[in-house]
């Protein structure tokens, strides 16, 4: 069914996942909304907080919808802003920082298959 | 190779497609850059410009990033604007409509799968 949803109307949760500070998801699209092949995310990181340094086989695509931050992302920090779309390959490790000095959250929609390993669901999709 | 784009710095091409009026898009992850699942495309259309109205057998998933305007779908004309995530779920006719009454064009984020059918390509992806 197709729907429309604004992610200033939507409800984050807490990330509970080791080696996270600070943000928040929601899904926006996803398997619960029989989408096929790829999820939405939201995502907020509160203003010094960061995603897992980590890796995993499935790739990301994201769009910084406004905040500021950085990506780790193929050995180096990298600054990032609104506007951006980030290509985060499978099996690149990456993590995400908001900067600490921002008075806003780094917001930002995160994208990601919906299966891996032959049809396994990729865990937030 | 992991990128990162900016949307304002990224070349629009005009969208040559019959029922199609002042809209462009650009790639911005896609086939060429190796995404093995979706591509992220950015689509601008001007005030009083619209996208077609069609349907095909693969889904959008769409991030509205500025502007304002309309979407027909499931048979009705739903206002959207910046924020909304919206899902067009395959063989669902639709059609984006840009405000005439606008004074920047309605832009958005519009990601598909990047095959169908087996492994064909899906165009523009």
């Amino acid at each position: 069914m197709a729907l429309i949803r604004n992610i200033d109307e939507s409800e984050l949760a807490p990330v509970q996942m080791e080696g996270v500070s600070g943000a928040k998801m929601a899904v926006m699209i996803g398997r619960q909304d029989s989408a096929p092949h790829f999820a939405l995310r939201q995502f907020t990181v509160d203003p010094g907080g960061y995603t897992p340094q980590h890796m995993h086989d499935y790739e990301h695509e994201v769009f910084i919808v406004s905040g500021s931050g950085t990506i780790l992302l193929e050995g180096a920090r990298h600054p990032i802003r609104g506007g951006d779309v980030i290509y985060v390959p499978a099996n690149e490790e990456h993590q995400f920082r908001s900067d600490e000095s921002g008075t806003e959250p780094l917001r930002f929609l995160c994208l990601v298959p919906v299966e891996q390993n032959c049809g396994g669901p990729v865990p937030g999709s």
